[in-house]
C-alpha cells in the first residue's frame, strides 16, 4: 500500500508499505480522504520535528471504511463508514484523573504523536473509531474532525441564541465556528483580512470586516448600540487578532482562545478587570462534540462545497501542501488517499 | 464639620464645611472609620487627577452611623450602624440593560467620581447603605468594603472545597482573598515577596512561598502532585504576579484577574489554550457580596486585629498616607473620622 512519508521541512514523498494487520482492539481503516491542517502545515515548514521526527506518517482529518477488525473489537465490520478521533490519553495523569482526558498531560495525538493517516491503509484503537451514517459522503465526511473542533469552541464560549459573536480569523476553523456559533443562535461577525476568505464567509450569508481597513471595534460598536460583542473567537493566531477580540466584547464579555500563539501576546487586562471579561482556551474536543458534528456536516450546517476548495491525489501530496501554503484562493484541501 | 481635602500630589488637608443636610431618599451618615485602599494611594499619588478633579474628599471603606435621614427614607433611623456600597449606576447603558448594574458603563463610584468619606458627615443615597448588626465594632466593620471585593473574587473564581488555590500578592486584598477562599473550602498558597506580610499570613496559618527565592511553580507543582492549582488570584498588579500566576495552574484551572494592570501584559495565551485555563476579571462587587462579607466580618473569618495595623486621627491624615505609602510592617491604616 501506498503511504506518504514527511521527511524533513518542505519534503513528502511516497513509499510502499506491507498493508498492516490489526492487533487486539485494533482495526484497519482503509482511508478515503485526510484533510491537510493548519498544523499539518507547521510538520510539513519543519516546525515540529523536534515533536514529530521524520520520517512520519501524518495526518488525522480523515474519512474511510474499515478494512479489517482485530481481535476483540465485536462492534465493528468490513466496510463501516468512519473517522478516528485522535486522541490516546494516559488515563493515569492528574488531568485524566480530574476527568479530563482530551487534555491529558501526556496526550498522544494520533497523527503527530503517533502514525496518521495520509497513507492507503491506517491502523487505529478501535476505541478512537467515530461511526458515519451510511448515506454521508466520505469527501464530506472528511470534515468531521474540523467541525469537532468548531462544536468544542463554540461549547466552551456558550454560544446562545441572540448573541452578537465575532470571529476574528476566517479560515478553515474561523468559518466552521461562524457556522456553528450561527446555528447555536449567534449572530456572526467574521473579521479577517484576505479578500477571498471574506468572499467566502459573504457567499454564506456573514457579515465580514477588513481589518486593514476598516474600525472592527467601531463597527461591532455600532452594530450592538453601544453594547459590544457577547462573544469573541480569536482563531487568527496574530497579535493584532487578540487586540481585535478584546476590543469587541461587552461587560461580561467572553474570548474564546482557538489559535496557537507559540510566543506570549501583550494583552490589555485592564479591560479584563473593568469589564469583567472572561477568556477561555480551547483545545481539541471531546466525544460528544465528535458526534454533534457528524450531525452537522450531515444535516449541511457545514458548507462543504465552499469549504473544500481543492482535492489531490496522494501522488500528488507535494502539490497539495505548497498550495495550502500559497495561500491563495484556498480553503481546505484534501488528499484522495486511495488515487 | 470636618472634611478631608485631597489638593494635589501628595497633598491633603482640613477644611471646615457646614453639615450637610440630606435630600430626598438620601441619608446623612456620620462616619466612624475609612480606611485607605490602594486605589486612594493612587488618587493620593496625582494618577487619578484627570478623574478625581481636586480639591475633592475622597474615602469609600467606611463605618459610621445615620446622623439624618432625608424624606422618603422610612427604613433608616437616626443612630443605624451601617456601611455604604458606594455605586451609583445609570440603569440604561447596556450593561445595566443586560442585568450588570455594578458594572455599569457610566458608574459613578462615590468615593472617587463623587465625594467620599474621609470627612465627619457623609450624605449618601439610601439604596447604597448595607445594614450592619448592632453588636459590630464600627472599627472593625471598616473591613466589610474590601472584604465584599474579596467574596466577590472568590466567587467570580468559583472555588470549591478541597481546590488548591495560589493566591500572587499578600497586601489587605489578598489577604481578605486567602481567608475567603479557605472559608470556601480552598487549600491556599499565598505568594508575597514583602517578608512582613509573609509573616502575617503565616500567622493566620497559610502556606507561604516568596517568589524571589523560591521556585513557585515548582512549589505547586510538588504540592499538588503535578496536577496544579485549581485556583490562582492575580492581585499583585505585577508582570511577573501574571507569569506567576498563568504558570502554578492546573489543567482546565481559572485565573481571577483583581489587580489593576495600568499597561498590557505578555501573557502566555498558548498555556491558555493547551490546558484550557479561564481567566475571569473580576471588579467590585454586588450587594449579595456586601452581605456575606458582614458575615465573614462578624464570625471573625476576616481577621481584623493582623490586617489593621494603623489607625489614625483625620487630624493626622497626611502622615496616614505616607505609613501606607512607605509599605514598611503596614497592612491596613484607618482613619478616625471623629477625632
Amino acid at each position: 500500500m501506498r503511504q506518504l512519508l514527511y521527511t524533513g521541512p518542505k519534503a513528502v514523498g511516497l513509499t510502499d508499505a506491507a498493508v498492516p494487520a490489526p492487533g487486539a482492539g485494533q482495526v484497519r481503516v482503509d482511508v478515503a480522504y485526510t484533510g491537510i491542517c493548519g498544523t499539518d502545515l507547521h510538520i510539513y515548514h519543519g516546525d515540529m520535528d523536534a515533536r514529530v521526527r521524520p520520517p512520519a506518517t501524518i495526518g488525522h482529518e480523515m474519512s474511510g471504511r474499515i478494512g479489517a477488525v482485530g481481535p476483540g473489537t465485536s462492534e465493528w465490520a468490513v466496510g463501516d463508514p468512519v473517522t478516528v478521533m485522535p486522541l490516546q490519553w494516559c488515563g493515569t495523569c492528574p488531568a485524566c484523573r480530574a476527568g479530563h482526558q482530551t487534555i491529558c498531560q501526556n496526550l498522544v495525538f494520533i497523527g503527530i504523536d503517533a502514525p496518521g493517516s495520509m497513507q492507503q491503509s491506517w491502523v487505529v484503537p478501535a476505541d478512537t473509531l467515530i461511526r458515519l451514517p451510511a448515506g454521508l459522503p466520505l469527501r464530506t465526511a472528511a470534515l468531521v474532525e474540523p467541525a469537532a473542533v468548531a462544536v468544542h469552541d463554540v461549547r466552551r464560549a456558550s454560544v446562545a441564541a441572540g448573541d452578537p459573536v465575532v470571529v476574528v480569523g476566517g479560515g478553515p476553523v474561523g468559518l466552521l465556528i461562524a457556522v456553528t456559533a450561527r446555528q447555536a443562535g449567534g449572530d456572526v461577525l467574521l473579521v479577517e483580512p484576505n479578500a477571498y476568505r471574506r468572499s467566502v464567509a459573504a457567499g454564506l450569508g456573514f457579515a465580514v470586516s477588513d481589518p486593514a481597513t476598516s474600525d472592527v471595534t467601531g463597527t461591532v460598536e455600532e452594530w450592538t448600540r453601544g453594547a459590544g460583542a457577547r462573544v469573541a473567537f480569536e482563531v487568527s493566531g496574530s497579535a493584532a487578532g487578540v487586540d481585535t477580540a478584546v476590543s469587541v466584547l461587552a461587560v461580561r464579555g467572553r474570548l474564546c482562545l482557538v489559535a496557537i500563539h507559540p510566543v506570549p501576546r501583550s494583552v490589555n487586562l485592564h479591560r479584563f478587570f473593568w469589564r469583567e471579561l472572561t477568556l477561555v482556551g480551547a483545545r481539541l474536543y471531546e466525544r460528544a462534540d465528535f458526534e454533534h458534528a457528524v450531525e452537522l456536516v450531515v444535516d449541511g450546517t457545514v458548507p462543504a462545497d465552499a469549504l473544500i476548495t481543492h482535492v489531490a491525489r496522494l501522488t500528488e501530496a507535494d502539490t497539495a501542501f505548497n498550495t495550502l501554503d500559497a495561500g491563495t484562493g484556498v480553503m481546505k484541501v484534501l488528499i484522495d488517499c486511495q488515487a
